[in-house]
Order: C-alpha cells, then structure tokens, then sequence
C-alpha cells in the first residue's frame, strides 16, 4: 500500500478522502459510578489492557484519557515480532501486515576513511534472524496500532470505548482489609472533565482495581508513593517523521548512521512507502539541564540531518510530526499498591508502561514493553474477576513485568551508549569506523531480544519448573509459545499452531502425541483425555463450571505425528471432538498433525516416543512441559492457582 | 475463525453482538438524472463492476437494486482461486482469507460394495494443485463478498453507495449516430421506488453506458431484445446451508457422494467452522415441467440426505438458508446491443452475470465468472470515460466474454451430468463405483478450469499475438498474469510480484532483466527506459497527461536476476525512480529481483539471456510479451487502443 504521497494524512489510508477518516469521538455522557476496571490513559499499555478485557462482556471497564480524541501522529512505531504475534491473538495482524512497513535489513553507515566528511555504507544484516518467529519485524504510525485496539474494543462483546477529555485527580484507596465480597470497589477515583461543554466537573467512580497507563508522569503512581528511579545522560535527540527527497540510497532500509563529526542518525522506513523517520543526535546537555533549555527547532534538525547525511542531499517537503528529548532510564522498584514485605495485602492499584519505567525510543521498545504489560495484566484482572482464579495471581504481575522491565533499562542503557558517538568516541577514543563494527555485532547480538522473544519468565504457581522440558526442548518454559506450522486433521488446512491461542482468556493445553498408535484407546492421547474427562482430580471437570463449554477454561488440543489421511477422527477421544453451544455442534479444530514440509516435532525438539503436554498461557507463554501421562503434575499445576465456581 | 456456534448471524462475524451488525442502508435521496454509466443490479457482476469505476472520481456511476438492502444470506459461496487473485487487486484478499473457509481437500464417497447401503470413502485428492495461485480455494456466503465490495466502494474516491429498492422498468436508447460529444448520454431508464414511503414513483435516469447485472430475468436483457438461449436436464436439485450434528467423518471436507439409490450430495464446509452446505440430488422433472411444480420442502431435502448419508447420522439443528433448482444451460448469443454484423455502432448497453449466462451451481463457477464479466468490463468503460482509450475498445467486452461464457455452459453441462448419478448410470449402464473413479478423474483434469486460471483471450488489439512467447513460457499470453515471489530491491521486502497490480486502471509493463551488466547504460533494462522516456513514439510519452504522474497510464517495473545487494539503485534509469505527487518524492517500489528460495525466471521460465517485457492488463491478464527492444512493436501495441489526450 501507498499513501502520504501529497501529504501525511491520519488515519485509516483505505478511505480515499483523509477529510472522511473521522475518529470514532469515544463514549458519550458522564463516567458510570462503579466499574470493575478503571483504565487511566489510551496508549498501548491501557488499549492493549481494555482490549482484553473488553472480550468478556460479564467485566465492567472505563478507560480514560486527556486527550479530547484518539490520537493522530507521531509517538512510537516499531513493532516487534513478538507484539505481531500478540496482535494475531488479537485478530488484527493482517490488517498491520498490509498497512505497515516491513523491516528486512537494517544498513550501517560510517565515515568514508578517505573523505571523513561522507558517509558510506559499511555493513548490512537481515533484520530478524529466519525462524524467529513466523512474523516480520515491522513500524507503524502508534496511532494506526490504537485504532486497531479501538476496532477490537468496539467489536468486543463488552463494546467498550473511551471516555476521553478525563483527567485523573487522585485516588482513594481503602486498605486490603476493607476488602469483601460485600464491599469489593475499594479505589474511588475523583476525575476532572476537560471538554468545554462541562468544563472542570468533577466525576468520581469507584473502581475493584485501577491501572496506570498515564504515563511517564503518572498520577496513578504518585497515588501509590512510588516513583521513577534513574539518570539522564545528559544528551539531547530529536526525531522527526518527514516527507523529503533524498538521494540516499537506503532510505528504504533501516540504517544506522554515524558521521565523523555531525553525530549519528537512525533512519526508520515508514508505512506507505514516501514517510521515513529520524533520530537525530543532538547537543550534550549540561548537568540537571532539561532539553527544553536548548530550544531546538525542526529547522536544527534539519540542519543536523544534513550534515549527517553528507554527501548526499536531504531535502525536506514535509514534517508531519516532531519532537526532542533527552536519554535517560528510569524504573519503578515495584507496579502495585502492595508494599515489598506486605504478605497479606491484595494488590487494587497497578502501573504499566511508561508510568513504570522509561528509556530512550531507539531500540523500538517502548510501546512493545507496554502492550506486553498490558496483556500481561488483562487476563489476570479478568480471571480473578470471573472468579476463575484467586486474587493472589496478581502479585505476579509485578513479579514478572518489573523483572522484565528492569533487564529492559539495562539493555537501553548500553545500546544508547553504543549509539551515541560522540560520548563513545570520548570514552574510549576508538575511531568511528570500529565503533560502527561494534554497533553492528551488538545490534545482530541483541537482534532476540529486540524482537520481543528473549523474555523469560522465572519460575512461579503460573510458570512451571524444568524437570520435563527435555521432553519440548524448543518450548522453553517461561518464554513465548514458539509456533510452528500444523495441518488441522479433519480439514487438511495448513496453519500455525499458535494461532489458535486467541485473546479469550483461556489456557491451552497442547497434547503432542508419541509414537503409539493414535487410534488406540490405550495410547498416550487416549489416556490424557480420559484422564480431563473423567477423573475427580482433572483440572477441567474441577474449574469448568456446568454451564459452560468444556473447553472455556482450559482448550485442549492434540498434535500427532502421521499425516491428517492416515489420521480417523472416529477413533479420537470425544475431548478433541466436543460438543458445544445450543445445538451441541461438534468443533472440529482441536486435532492436528505435523506439516511435512515444515515439521512442527522437529523444529520444536518435541520427544517422539513419549510425546509431551505443553500447558500455554493466556498470554501466549509456555506455562510448564509435562509428561502425557503425568497427571499428578498436570492437576497440581492448575490447582496452584485456578478456583473452584 | 469459530462463529455461528449458536445459530447462523448475518453480517461481519468480527462484531460480537449481531444486532449491532447493521448493514449499511444505502445510499438516501433520488436518483442523480445523468450519469456515466447505470448498473442495474447489486449482486458479484454489478459489484465488481461498481468497485473498479468507483477507483476514478471522475467517473459518475449509480448502482440499483430491487433488494431493500444489502443481501444477508445464501446464494453463491465459492471462491476460485484466481477471484482471490482479483481480490487483492481490490485490496480485500487478507480479510477473505482469514473470514472464509479454506478447500484444500476434496473427497469421494461411493456405495459400499459390501453393503451398498452403505457409503464408504473411495478417495481423496489435492484441491488445488501446487503453484497454480499463490491463493487457496476458499468458500464463504455470497454477502460477505458483496460487503467487501460494498466497503471498497464506501472508501473509494467516488464513495459509492447502491440504491436499493429500485426497479428498471425499462430503457431508450438513442441510435448509434445519435452519440456525439454533446449527447453522449445515449440511454434513458425508467425506474421504480418500491420502497413504502415512495410507493411506485418513477425516477428516469440518463446514462453514456447501462450494465444489466440484473440475473437470469433481467430487464436490461429484454431491452436490447437478446435472449438466454438453452436447455433444462429437467432434473432438481435442492440446496440447503446447515447446522448440523453428523458423524460422517469428512464433513470439513468438500466431498462428493454417490449414493446407491439415494442420489448424489456435495457438501460443502463453510465459514466459522460449523456451518456446511449440502447440494442433494432430487426428483427428475417430466419435460418443461418447473421445479417450482413440485413442492419440495426442507423436509424433503433433509430426508434425501439422511438418505445419501448412510449410515452415518445427520441430525440438523438450523437450517439458515434453502432453495430448489433445475439444472439448466443458458447462454445469450451476445453481450452488448450492437448487432453481429453492425461494424459501425457502438456499444451503449451491456450484460453481464446470470443475465447473459445460467448453469447449475455445484462447480462453484457462477459468483466467479460474472465477477471476471464486471473486471473485464469495468477497465473498459472507466478508460473509454476517461478518454484513455477509444469507444472501439468496448467491443471486446462481448467479444471476450461470451466466449468464456460458453466453455462454461459447455463444462457445466458435462459436469452436472457426471454428477447426476441416475441420469449416468441410466445413459451407459456403467456401476455407480466405476462412475465415481470418473468424477475423481474429471474433478482432477479439470481443476485449472475450476480454479479460474485456465481462461484465455485470443489475439485481439489488446491481446498480442504469441511471436515472442518463447521469452517468458510460462506466461502465457491471454491468460490471467500468474505471480510469482520477488524481492523489492529498495528494501528487501519480500513479496508477489502479481500484487502490485491494483484494480486501479493502469497497464503493467513488467520489464525483465537479461543477463547484462544491470548498471550498464547499454543495458536492455537501461536502452528500454530511455525510449519510454526520450522516444517521440513512447507510449507512456504520447498517451500519459503532463499533469499525471508519470505512471499513471502505463507503470514500468523492472526484475533483475541479481540479488536486492548487488544491484545499486543510484544507477538505475530515473523511470525506475520516478518522483510524483504534489513534492515530487521518490516512488521506491518499481525494481525488484529474484527470490533465491523461489527464482521468477525458472518458476515462470523467463529467458534469462535476452530477458522480455510483459505487458499486462488493467484486469491482470498478459496482453503481451515481446523483446526487450522491441520498441517498434511495444509502440503499436498501445497505439491499437490507447488515445491522446
């Protein structure tokens, strides 16, 4: 697709005429009283939140944001693999596929050693090593990725939209104790409006639990004490999202530009195939001096562009967005309302993204990280709220996104040092040209971790211990569901097996078949499901309540060896063929097999003897690897933490 | 995707709550008194044809229906493969991929020679085979393909929306003669308001061109005094969209079933994973007796494929659309109002669909081809309005058509009859075992033909005669342009090189690299675009407007051999690098290269030594393959048609 062509325009580039785009103008009228979940802030974090719980249509949700409608332009737009896959849970990663910018290969460029005032190209690297992941590395207008949470949110079963023009003034919160079932909404929050028409009203709702997605400059986090921890290294950037005409020979590639002496410079392709964006290194900061000091303009940016690009030109036509900030990392020692050593208190009041921990934009991370809280939280919100598990599971949200977001400043730290030339050239006076090496290797080196699918969770009562991973040695427990392709058995379409994992809130348990033979009521598959169906201690007869579909809690699904032909599902146990909804249909897309041509057992390391069960998360992390028949396991894993109706 | 688990919902399956999935109302008001051209009829041919004019908005057209609304359900559901192609030229092909439900396995089901009451599977094949698209065989409600167009049509330039609740009563059309630049609007329709609050008023409507898409009985048929010509095997056939309870195993499987005394079924599964389509076999009719005649209702349907199915159980649970038919060929002579041998008027009048050609269902042919009928058509009429090319053009419309139409009469009619199990078995005596190895047999040889991709145009002035075929073998001129994989050389992206053809209006002129030095000015590729520049005879130089982009009638795109890293882009022919829009910016996406995983020049057997150019048509069939300094046949190509401005 390809748009901007006369000019960027928001907003969905399918519809012909840009004055025909309009946002959706969010909810109308005054903030409902009490509310489940009130979402403070529309960014990536509090979308990705609202979207999640926005499937479940027993949960009531507000989210709220100052803005007086969605946003436009600008902010972040790097999407990581993993943040693909994540949105295929969703269900809009084709709609990103066809709209964004697909990153292929980042180019690097240094100083000519015979004429240092140019540039030249001195390195290229595929951007996503093969295999990582069945989605491409891709950059997209924030604003596009919000309207898509928006889209979902609108669709969902709970129609939800923002609330917009609401500023948060505080909250109150009662203390753990307060809490019972009588008196559950222990947060009230007072919010101010901000549209002209109710100018400086004020709206309280009381709220079960309350998310901060406000921001570097959360009022959610002042609420709750905590606060953002860390330094600034004194160094100005500036980005820009341009239309020009360049000579440039890779303004089509992500690049990575460092000049003799006019700094260094990242170019950032962009969706629609004229806009690109740039990181511009800018002035040393002084010691305490805010960047806003230095009143840089776009024509300095310009300027510096310029004479990065040297010898080639840069001329610019248009500047849709703009901004400059200066590097700095901070973190939030914790992101709920619980003190570190209060063991008896539940969590009601939690941050995510920014609010909790900032970094430079650089490395593409931020709205990635964020949308990764968010889902992260959702279904854990949404599960102890349906009352599917208890309240404890909140505790890990903390436990596990602080972890993560910690490894995150750390890694930006470096990079941004790495990036930065003039510092580095000063600290360890090595020449540009090695420099630019280094920025190289450690760009390839880190390409994993860029991409989204280097996090790791440690074990926990929702993260298993690694006695059986030998068994999925591909499937590392605690990390992401690495999907492969799979042939659905009883209509022969290929697919890849994760993208059965939906946005809904249940666990899968994926049952890969050993070598018995599978129409055997003896075998492996056979014996697993007799055991989910049957026994008192199985986890499905235990947590699915009556009402529901068998597979609402826990959907288990099946992957066997042979080929879908030589595969009867007369013979399979009825657990993969259930009956579900009014009518008792049957579903038939619980039995698959390995694709020949890409063999899901071979690249996963999958035991073919024995087989395995591989528990997946709602959020799409490997949760534990078990044997088939190790049910004492399998039901003391689900009894650590889902409860009884 | 899983839905109509509870009951079959109209309307975009994405938006969880059915009573919130209103179809757009239509247009509101009167009709417009003049306009380019009228179509009469919203069902694929119409709709098709409305999305290609809407592209231009310069282009005034008006789209009616009888229908108070936007069909809901039933009629048609298959898509062939190459209407997937098309598809993605109307940008919607990743929304039907991920909506629909995928073909990629037929089976056959035949007596049981033990217990003949029985059916047993005796075989299975491939649907599609491989390389034949890079689409799959898919199958999804005939309304859901008339609401991507219709969204298409709502976010186009033009921003079409149908008049629904009108009916044509009937047309004058002024001679032939008659037609000059002052009175170009040759036709004047009359037509009715048959919704309530404008009970039977009559609006007229003046129009340069009139497309009946009006179905079998169609009014604008009649009106040019044409005929739907053929014969009636007198045989019904009911047809029925289920949710169902079954134990036959292939019931996600396209399978065709003969039973021993039952008849022949064809299931068909459907989208959301539960809802299956059966065409049963029924009662032979007595001769020029109707179907209508005898009363045959869902029951009746029911109980003929309890029958078929045996011994397998079929319990239906919701039946969401039904219908009875007879099989029957009919076919008009020709598709316009120009007489045979009148060489000298021109066309004004036009039909396409049902209206011009009927034939029985189950090949899943019909939604296909008068869909192709309203591309081919569409281009047509969009480039004689825009005065791109000459009125004479319109003439191949009927010319191309009926032709396709009449091997599809031909194909159907020996289709139905392998299908029709007693009206075989009782032609050559043959065993209903002997006669289904046949059908596989048919099924298979035909499966180019089914899937769309076997239809070709013969020599015409915009279909090239075959003196250079021998320079890309395997695209064949006349036939649709089969895609291949390459790699976008200014950012490596992977992609199909068949897509960059956009429902858009424009030519295609692939140019294909041979085996020389690609940054030589000497070069073909080079020598080539100097002529399309600099020649006084360059087609794009005599036929483009010096307002329009450059390429805005004829879009010149280059594929080297070399991969995207050795190939310099600043070396390039400043064609390849155009610069449009308003800021003049650089167009990157017109130079392209092999895929290694997967060589265009093998897979399409392109002459690696001399290589070609490939011209391809506004509706993605090869009009043309000649030498790369073929300049004096490249120029007398398009001046058979095209026209300055």
């Amino acid at each position: 697709m390809q748009f901007h062509l006369n000019g960027f325009a928001p907003g969905d580039p399918e519809i012909a005429d840009p004055t025909m785009r309009h946002p959706a103008p969010g909810a109308s009228g005054a903030l409902p009283d009490q509310v489940d979940v009130l979402i403070i802030g529309c960014g990536p974090a509090g979308l990705t939140l609202a979207a999640q719980l926005s499937a479940f249509p027993d949960i009531k949700t507000c989210i709220i944001d100052q803005k007086p409608g969605p946003l436009l332009r600008g902010q972040a737009d790097g999407i990581a693999c993993r943040t693909m896959e994540m949105f295929e849970a969703f269900g809009f990663s084709e709609r990103v596929l066809k709209e964004a910018c697909w990153i292929n290969e980042t180019t690097f460029w240094t100083p000519d050693e015979k004429l240092p005032a140019n540039i030249v190209r001195s390195g290229r690297v595929q951007d996503t090593e093969d295999g990582l992941s069945e989605f491409p590395h891709v950059v997209l207008n924030q604003a596009r990725v919000h309207d898509f949470y928006l889209d979902v949110m609108r669709k969902s079963p709970a129609a939800l939209e923002p609330h917009y023009a609401r500023r948060l003034l505080g909250l109150d919160i009662a203390p753990s104790v307060a809490r019972d079932d009588a008196h559950p909404h222990r947060v009230t929050a007072r919010i101010e409006r901000l549209d002209p028409t109710h100018g400086n009203q004020i709206e309280t709702i009381k709220a079960r639990y309350v998310v901060g997605c406000d921001g570097a400059r959360s009022t959610v986090r002042s609420s709750i004490g905590r606060t953002l921890v860390g330094d600034s290294a004194n160094h100005a950037w500036g980005v820009m999202d341009v239309l020009a005409v360049t000579d440039f020979p890779d303004i089509r590639f992500k690049s990575l530009i460092r000049s003799a002496t006019g700094g260094s410079m990242i170019i950032i392709p962009r969706e629609g195939g004229y806009l690109f964006r740039l990181y511009i290194e800018m002035d040393k900061l002084d010691v305490g001096e805010r960047v806003a000091n230095r009143n840089i303009t776009p024509d300095h940016l310009v300027a510096a562009a310029q004479r990065i690009f040297n010898p080639y030109r840069f001329d610019v036509k248009e500047i849709s967005w703009w901004s400059v900030y200066e590097i700095g990392q901070r973190l939030c020692d914790k992101f709920d309302d619980v003190q570190e050593l209060d063991t008896r208190s539940e969590p009601c009041v939690f941050i995510a993204g920014d609010a909790c921990h900032t970094h430079s934009p650089k490395a593409g991370q931020g709205m990635n990280v964020s949308m990764q809280d968010g889902f992260n939280l959702g279904w854990k919100l949404a599960s102890v709220l349906r009352k599917t598990c208890a309240p404890a599971l909140l505790h890990s949200y903390s436990a596990e996104r602080q972890a993560i977001a910690k490894e995150l400043i750390d890694f930006d730290r470096e990079w941004a040092q790495v990036l930065s030339s003039a510092s580095k050239s000063t600290a360890n006076g090595s020449t540009p040209k090695n420099d630019q090496a280094e920025t190289q290797d450690y760009f390839v080196k880190h390409g994993r971790y860029t991409a989204g699918t280097a996090v790791l969770y440690r074990p926990s009562p929702i993260t298993g211990e690694s006695t059986y991973q030998h068994l999925a040695a591909g499937l590392t427990i605690g990390m992401r569901f690495h999907s492969a392709p799979v042939i659905r058995v009883t209509d022969a379409k290929p697919l890849h097996l994760g993208h059965t994992i939906k946005a809904d809130g249940r666990w899968r348990l994926f049952a890969f078949a050993g070598s018995q033979d599978p129409a055997s009521p003896k075998s492996g598959i056979h014996s697993l499901c007799e055991f989910l169906t049957e026994a008192e201690q199985s986890p499905i007869r235990k947590y699915t309540s009556a009402d529901d579909d068998i597979d609402s809690v826990i959907d288990v699904r099946a992957i066997f060896q042979q080929s879908h032909d030589e595969l009867a599902i007369n013979v399979m146990p009825p657990l993969l063929l259930p009956k579900k909804g009014r009518f008792g249909l049957v579903d038939y897309e619980k039995i698959f097999c390995s694709d020949t041509r890409s063999d899901i057992f071979t690249l996963r390391n999958i035991d073919r003897k024995h087989g395995c069960v591989v528990i997946v998360r709602p959020d799409q992390y490997v949760a534990h690897v078990l044997p088939l028949d190790g049910y004492k396991s399998l039901a003391a894993f689900f009894d650590g933490f889902l409860i009884q109706r």
